[in-house]
């Protein structure tokens, strides 16, 4: 009996990390490029605001004009301009002079402060009165203060918010370069797999880790390219295996991946192309049998055929691999049970979480391995290192949550 | 001059909870239901497993038999069947008799247990010697024993993940009924406002709000439809409004909100159907020039021409009417230095958030109330409460986190 040379998630993330998937960029519409993950560093075209702005309805004025103004003593001022919105002035501020300005409306030459319009009264349509000094640049935005010419708004892999939205279409940027999505082909082998949605007889199984995994790839940022469910025949396992891989950028098999008699995923992978299998065996429960291989420049995944282990591997070692990946998130909490574990392997426990004011608590969910149904009750897992024989209750531990869409 | 009559948020949220948004419902297959909102309880048409399967890859046995064997004196048992995946069992065990069965494969009648092949060696076609005892009930799983037949397995308002799609498929779901996407009006005003990607001229400014609102609308699960830039006249606010509440389920207005002489936007919300505007001027920095109405069973929203504004008052008043919407995400966290504020209203203030080991650094950024800037660089808000007058450095306060896609 052939058995499994176990890696350290640790190796296999050196593996991953060494992995180039390229999908290309694509020029896209900014509305279209919400979500995606930006293929360019965007540089401000111009400063933000473009001119001296004013933060108020009020009167645009020179500071010293007003100095004093008070309620019993206002300050009287000629107004040579009522300012409409859209529309820059056309003449500049001399002394005693000021200018009529709505909120975001542009400054006239030599004003600096402007007078919110609640501390004046109209005297006539030419003149105003002043109740109240201002300090200089006081209601105004500066040209340039929010953004400067020239300065890196986003980065290269950001990851494109509706805030960028504002803030790009504000710049009259109106595309932008985003990388395209990955296309992640996903094949399913077992003698036991029906199609869900088709009858099934009693030893059988509807396939559940396809229509999952295609979910996953969609949900992150993906293009699902299923190849449906292959039997346990090398053959067959090889030539699906070999179309996808010069269809896809990264491709997924699930089941055969131990060393039974009829496990070809890891024959089927040496078979194709090299370097094939890198990783037989991952010291981590749930996905111990789990392959990773690379047949020219396309990543292959050998996932479980067990739906616990294969959507954890999937977080753990595909997505990162898709485009718009954020880092995951993560909480500090507080165990409210012991957990045993065997040492040897790092452990993913499904855990519940609970903020009681502000310490969390966190709850262990035991399960066999391949329960679905914790899959849909936790809240994320905890990891039990690799030489750790468990954890203590009280003890301090990561959360890692499981990602809403 | 008129004044608004401000309301506190949580006035706010009464209103807001009182509106109906129903887009409906519509039935698709369950890998495009992922990210979206179920309409449906559903039930576990089966017991999950649907029949008694081994963990491992063993010899399915009755835990009698082998009560007592050791590798010095191994129990001789008759294999009477060696099990395919996929398959049924054709024989019931008697006693002394056992059945080969590989992972996940279904257990013969009588079978109560599993040695895993490690612990045997198989002396004959017919022949197995069995080198442990097990307890009764090891290494199987039993019918029912992860999800119960009738069992309720998602709940109507839940947001489908991809576990969740794993688990209906096994139980042969291939279709669920989830909420329509919600259709949103995006009505822009303001004289000064040009399509981005058009020229503009000195004092005029690309409309930002427009498409940053479809974007939030698009990555937060509703369709957004835009109805253009409208100038700062009534009968063209009206009748684009009108239009707008005829075609979709909520209408976003943003600009001409306050009360100065060119802000038509509640003038024509109240012109057009009851009960019009309920709320115009919130207790909330930035947003406090907000209107909100109703008219027939539409929301209607005006938003400040403030960007800062327009997208925070989204978040917080127009999200949670979309469909996919999920609790806010929250952290605990401690100040790093003090914040003023004026009283009487709630302030958001956009900080930057670091966690140190296990504590989390709150860092505000201040900036002018339209800084477009601040919105790509806050991790989140916090909030001032309305009767503070201000928070000190190392106080505890609840971070909003700024959602990604």
């Amino acid at each position: 009996m052939a058995f499994l040379n176990v890696k350290s998630v640790e190796e296999v993330y050196k593996v991953i990390n060494s992995f180039k998937v390229n999908p290309g960029e694509q020029i896209v519409d900014i509305v279209d490029a919400v979500g995606k993950t930006l293929a360019e560093d965007i540089y401000s075209p111009y400063d933000l605001p473009q001119f001296n702005r004013s933060a108020v309805d009020g009167y645009a004025v020179r500071w010293e004009d007003v100095s004093g103004a008070s309620e019993s003593l206002p300050s009287l001022l000629e107004v040579i301009e009522r300012l409409e919105m859209g529309t820059a002035p056309t003449n500049e501020l001399k002394p005693g002079s000021c200018v009529e300005v709505p909120t975001g409306g542009m400054l006239p030459k030599n004003a600096d402060s402007v007078v919110m319009v609640e501390y004046t009264e109209n005297f006539s349509d030419h003149e105003v009165g002043i109740h109240k000094s201002v300090a200089s640049g006081e209601n105004v935005i500066i040209k340039g203060e929010d953004i400067k010419k020239g300065e890196v708004i986003m980065n290269k892999g950001d990851q494109v918010l509706p805030e960028s939205i504002n803030l790009l279409s504000s710049l009259g940027v109106t595309k932008v370069s985003i990388v395209k999505p990955v296309r992640v082909g996903i094949i399913s082998t077992g003698d036991e797999l029906v199609e869900t949605g088709e009858e099934w007889c009693l030893g059988e199984i509807p396939n559940s880790n396809g229509p999952g995994l295609m979910a996953a790839c969609k949900l992150w940022g993906g293009i699902p390219e299923y190849y449906g469910i292959v039997k346990d025949q090398f053959n067959d396992v090889k030539s699906t295996l070999k179309k996808a891989v010069n269809e896809c950028e990264i491709v997924l098999l699930t089941g055969g991946t131990s060393v039974g008699k009829k496990d070809y995923v890891a024959e089927a992978i040496e078979s194709i192309g090299t370097p094939g299998v890198l990783i037989h065996g991952i010291a981590l429960k749930p996905g111990k049998p789990t392959i990773i291989g690379q047949i020219d420049n396309t990543p292959v995944f050998g996932l479980s055929g067990n739906p616990v282990s294969a959507m954890l591997c999937f977080k753990l070692f595909v997505r990162p691999l898709l485009n718009n990946y954020t880092e995951e998130k993560t909480l500090i909490g507080y165990l409210n049970q012991n957990i045993p574990s065997a040492g040897g392997r790092q452990d993913y426990v499904p855990v519940k979480v609970n903020q009681v004011k502000d310490k969390i608590e966190v709850k262990p969910l035991f399960a066999k391995s391949n329960s679905i149904g914790v899959l849909t009750k936790m809240d994320g897992y905890i990891i039990v290192p690799i030489h750790s024989e468990g954890l203590a209750k009280g003890e301090k531990v990561k959360i890692y949550l499981k990602e809403r869409g």
